[in-house]
């Protein structure tokens, strides 16, 4: 049972034709787990074997190619008739001498697309550079374009359903983040604090359940929130440190991440407290400036304004574009809140709008995931945006 | 600080060395995050970005090339000189211009490696094809080779310290499978049982914590018990119906996972129960047969023979390789125990054995994570191999 109507599937893939249509490419290779997901409605995590979705640019129906194993499972997520649905064999699984890619190849000179304009997505995840080699050296007489992100600038902008996942799932980030403010203090062993901040994100509401998220939660403490992308340690919290808290909560794998940073002590460093309230003020300002027809580069900049005037400066891009997704990013890799892009927001585009200050030995920072609405953005979650200080 | 002694990362460059010398490579690019963190001990969420780590043949430590804002996640976590840890610049991320790559291609030219034998990891997970092709570009000089599973297979054979790890996880994965029998119940919805089990799963033991898994629970339940990598729904389990559950634990990224079925209901389906046993006495006999000297096709067979007897056969794999990892797999994918893998077991060989029937519309499962011994084989979970009744 696919999650979305059979018209939002084929509406769809009628905008990845006309994408394709406008690339000159004939029939489309897809291996990004989210985009297999957006086009089909496959779910499973079967993603650390080659698989893919194939669409013609003259059928109204993709392929989905993957393991044998997993055939069943494209049978119970997805819309497609089950003779659309193929499992290859489990010996060329993490085999050293078959590759699955054969596979797929197989199947395009069996439709007769061996010598057409195939596109794949040659920067994703899961496709890999012997999987593509591999299809070269069987499809000697195709024509190959790179179709990277093609998929994913269609599901930039989302249907009502995406929004409403979306939604969801941020009520359940505000559980999580309460969970993680609740649980997190000196003593407690970090791991025993993620371990509440899982369960939150999976229990999700008493109508609704949580997702796994397509990254981990990033807690790192003390001198760790330095750099953003540490996991746990069985250590328990120190006192007088800082907890960058990374989270996000997941509904029918549509995520809605939000960070915050909790200082446990009576001491918090001015510079901290500082930078804290200057980091608050540029994340309000930025989305106040959300609105559709103005470009990324452009609240990145309302963003850099701000924090400019407290003597401050960050080189990383503030945000991108996110929904759909799998690990090990929620990212859509295609929109950026950074300098140069110039990407303009439209109604329904989501994105992680995410402040960090990551400095020599201690960091801040304040995130919203938000849609961009007829006049301006709605948060999808509703979470003060400040320090929070745990006076233990 | 680097989870090993500096001795044992030295002993793992050797290997290295060794193994490039033989496959006539000077300089390998590893890509892996397992690979990176077993020659660097870098450990972060941050492969969702380009990231090497490269060792030359001629030098005693690797470089570690990665994000700006993870460069310090590097220091935290390895064992190299600051001064072979290099970040790039923030605009190169996830652009539609400057690919990440460059860096590391120039990386290589600086020290004047353009025109080696370069190795490549040409199948591993994050080391795209847009990623190889940017490398062949940069450095038209080079002589590629394919170095895929080059670290991996030196990984294969775990230290004492490696093997201490995987015990933990195997001890926090018997709480994770009695938090499974204990939570899912009829009535229950999946998310909220799986929320227990990632709880346990993170909390680990009062003396150490848990890791986050390379997988996430499998819990497939009723008719989706026919196919094995559907997750979670917040649907209520119902009664009468079996209940897979791929389970693992994690510490330090070392993976123990373990698998096992229950009914829930009075009425357990004979064929359910008969094949329960065959497949537990297969999986006894396969165990029993571990050893070292044995060839990794030769464990399959005994399984082949017992389930033959029931008239059953299974064509996937019986079990594999696995250890230290990231997701999207635990699996090293080197050695399987499968027909025409001929992989001589070593004492310190670890493996998850999973013996899982997939059929039409129901599936039955069991699994054991175990290293070879010098006589036979010793499991790193201790749990009852059988089908579990819950009648409710």
């Amino acid at each position: 049972m696919a999650l979305f109507t059979i018209e939002e599937y084929q509406e769809r893939i009628r905008k990845t034709k006309t994408s394709m249509s406008e690339k000159g490419i004939d029939v489309i290779v897809v291996s990004d787990p989210a985009n297999m997901n957006y086009l089909s409605g496959y779910d499973g995590w079967s993603f650390y074997v080659p698989q893919v979705v194939i669409l013609a640019i003259d059928e109204d129906q993709p392929i989905w190619i993957g393991r044998g194993m997993d055939a069943n499972g494209a049978k119970h997520t997805t819309y497609l008739s089950h003779d659309r649905i193929i499992g290859y064999a489990d010996d060329y699984v993490q085999s050293l001498i078959k590759h699955p890619m054969r596979v797929v190849a197989a199947e395009i000179k069996k439709r007769g697309w061996q010598t057409k304009a195939i596109g794949t997505e040659m920067d994703a995840y899961y496709f890999s550079a012997k999987s593509f080699i591999e299809l070269q050296k069987q499809l000697p007489k195709a024509q190959f374009r790179d179709a990277n992100l093609l998929v994913s600038w269609i599901r930039i902008i989302k249907s009502a359903t995406e929004i409403e996942f979306m939604k969801k799932a941020g009520k359940i980030a505000e559980r999580v983040m309460q969970t993680a403010l609740d649980t997190v203090a000196p003593g407690v062993r970090e791991c025993d604090a993620v371990a509440e901040i899982y369960r939150t994100q999976i229990r999700g509401t008493e109508a609704y359940g949580g997702d796994y998220t397509a990254f981990v939660p990033m807690m790192p403490s003390g001198e760790k929130t330095s750099t953003p992308h540490l996991t746990w340690t069985d250590h328990p919290y120190r006192t007088e440190i800082a907890v960058n808290m990374e989270l996000a909560a997941c509904h029918n794998r549509y995520h809605s991440p939000l960070a915050r940073t909790m200082y446990l002590g009576k001491n918090p460093p001015a510079k901290l407290v500082d930078t804290s309230k200057v980091v608050v003020e540029g994340c309000n300002k930025a989305l106040e400036a959300i609105r559709p027809g103005v470009a990324c580069e452009d609240i990145e900049i309302v963003w850099r304004k701000v924090i400019a005037r407290a003597g401050l400066e960050k080189e990383s891009r503030i945000g991108y574009s996110m929904g759909l997704n799998y690990p090990p990013d929620w990212g859509e890799h295609t929109a950026s809140l950074r300098p140069g892009d110039k990407t303009i927001l439209a109604p329904n585009m989501t994105f992680h709008m995410i402040l960090g200050m990551w400095l020599d030995d201690w960091g801040f920072e304040c995130s919203e995931s938000f849609r961009v609405t007829e006049k301006g953005h709605e948060t999808f979650a509703n979470f003060p945006r400040r320090l929070f200080i745990k006076e233990t």
